[in-house]
């Protein structure tokens, strides 16, 4: 989706990815290697004039061996910053952001003390490479706790206070080199099994809005940073608290390809190398869904009026997001009306969770 | 950008193409070979499913060896019927939809019979491979029409009355393999030195757009049309002459890739594939500005609100399209208040053009 934003606007992409049919490579070179591979991307650095990841797992080491010979945004250190959730929610503290309360757990005793002070239930998570509700574990019970600690209790983790949230929302947000920020819609997000499922542009107060920026551009000065960067809010009595960092264009951001001005990818390609941002502002009501594992039959989709079709061209496999459809409308009855039209075609947890926002 | 397009909807790409910096190289494979070479296109036939073409100068027997191997929409016979001018002029005529008057030119003789039947200006055309303005010469007087000859006598020629119209515009439409059709708005051209330059879409009204879709639908149902077609016409007195066919994607529909529901280029593949036609209406004002021979600066029209941009990775040449940008915003105000920032930047006839819209 990046190459494809960047086509237009000029741009020569080299991809490098550890799978050799890895879908970037229909839109530019591919330098097959694991994110490891410091030699292979300077190989990388060697090719281009900026470079960028949209991965946050790519290590911080491979990410300043490029940097040693080529720009890189967002910075090497505010991908670290995001690698760790001790470190990030440390981060998040320290510039008055508020977070669940956590506790750093290095033994069964720091997980009994952070038991103690939250009660349950508490969520148990690896510090590091967690995604898509992979390394973390929701602990009601002492048998829960048994399972969570032999499953995980081999990494460095943390554990949170359970927040039973009302709802949970991203904000995506642009820097440029210049300083310049810029914002999409607060997005609505529903999971299922800890993946991303449906993501509604919008619907938010100007208020939860503005203290959704005001918290990104907290973080977005102290990094200086440059690119897109996404915040995952819970939202709990009408306040915000941040879930997550991820230094990178973000799964519910793929509506503003087809339902914002400029969408994340082309204002995240404009921030990297120096070009003016583009606005933000939403052109219509959109909605996505996510193809997670199969796609679903894509033409009786696409017969429903507005559904935009997002095939990755990955091969399909349980767990793993191989597409994306948004519905745009003009208004919400329109989108509502025709995403249960959606919801019906692609079955599975669609009819229910839709009920649950329209 | 048919490819850019098809990506998205999980289609891959073959192109042939004389060039072998042909920029559709980019998003697939590229065969390099003449339009006229049919061994080439017999290849480029057994490694797809379906063909098409964007350029309706390939020649009919290229589409149609193709054709004994795989399918191809447009129909080679479509594609053939819009290569002659007389032809077509016929064909238009037979099915009852106006055209300038016209009269065709095999000798000199012919030609001073066209004169005396229409009196000077008279347009002076070559039947066959004309586009952009090239191969055609008005004829004001005495003098013009000795040049004119001297130029174009070589070939087989029609000639016309100068019709002293109000505006040029074009309409797109589509129709997919089950005969259903969608149309976008009619759109406004200017061109300069017979090449276009801006594209307004929309602002007809609804009766001329009704009387375009009605010529339109006629050419389909004629052909069993599959894909998208383009008429571009003269309006003059309130009323619409067909001043030529287009049997393919056009540079006046560039604008539906920001502008509208669904792309020119999106649908086309979706007719051509046998998928459900996507929607045509537009999401906002467009107009779009053409690059021709040179960029103008990115950078400083990035920054103008609402610029979208579209470098084809071609090299630069004198009157070759290189690029196009098209302006979006949400009114009509808007839209000529930056579309003036836009000229002012870009230079050249845009300034003194868009005062002849806006």
């Amino acid at each position: 989706m990046m190459g494809l934003a960047g086509i237009p606007l000029g741009l020569e992409f080299t991809f490098l990815d550890p799978s050799p049919d890895a879908c970037a490579g229909a839109v530019g070179s591919l330098i097959q290697a694991d994110f490891s591979d410091t030699d292979a991307f300077r190989r990388l650095a060697g090719s281009v004039d900026v470079a960028t990841f949209d991965f946050e797992n790519v290590p911080e080491s491979s990410a300043r061996a490029v940097q040693e010979i080529k720009p890189v945004y967002p910075s090497p250190q505010a991908l670290g910053a995001c690698q760790d959730r001790l470190h990030e929610k440390n981060l998040l503290s320290s510039l008055e952001i508020a977070v669940p309360a956590y506790h750093p757990v290095s033994s069964r005793t720091d997980l009994l003390e952070g038991l103690d002070k939250f009660a349950y239930p508490v969520v148990l998570k690896t510090r590091r490479l967690g995604y898509d509700g992979k390394g973390q574990a929701i602990i009601r019970d002492q048998e829960d706790l048994e399972r969570a600690w032999q499953k995980l209790g081999d990494h460095d983790l943390i554990v949170e206070e359970y927040v039973p949230f009302e709802q949970e929302c991203s904000l995506i947000g642009v820097r440029g080199i210049d300083g310049e920020t810029r914002f999409w819609l607060l997005t609505r997000n529903l999971h299922v099994d800890g993946i991303l499922t449906l993501s509604l542009a919008g619907g938010f107060d100007d208020a939860l809005q503005a203290a959704a920026e005001d918290i990104m551009r907290r973080l977005l000065d102290h990094f200086s940073y440059v690119g897109v960067l996404t915040l995952e809010f819970f939202v709990l009595e009408g306040q915000l608290l941040v879930n997550e960092i991820a230094p990178r264009v973000h799964n519910s951001g793929h509506w503003t390809i087809d339902g914002a001005q400029t969408s994340q990818f082309e204002n995240h390609l404009r921030a990297i190398t120096g070009m003016p941002l583009g606005g933000t502002s939403a052109l219509c009501e959109a909605l996505m869904f996510n193809w997670i594992g199969e796609l679903p039959e894509r033409d009786r989709l696409l017969a429903i009026p507005g559904v935009h079709w997002h095939d990755y061209g990955k091969a399909a496999r349980p767990g793993r997001k191989i597409g994306h459809a948004t519905l745009t409308a003009g208004t919400l009855f329109e989108l509502a009306a025709n995403a249960r039209l959606v919801a019906a075609v692609a079955g599975g947890k669609f009819p229910v969770l839709l009920n649950s926002i329209f």
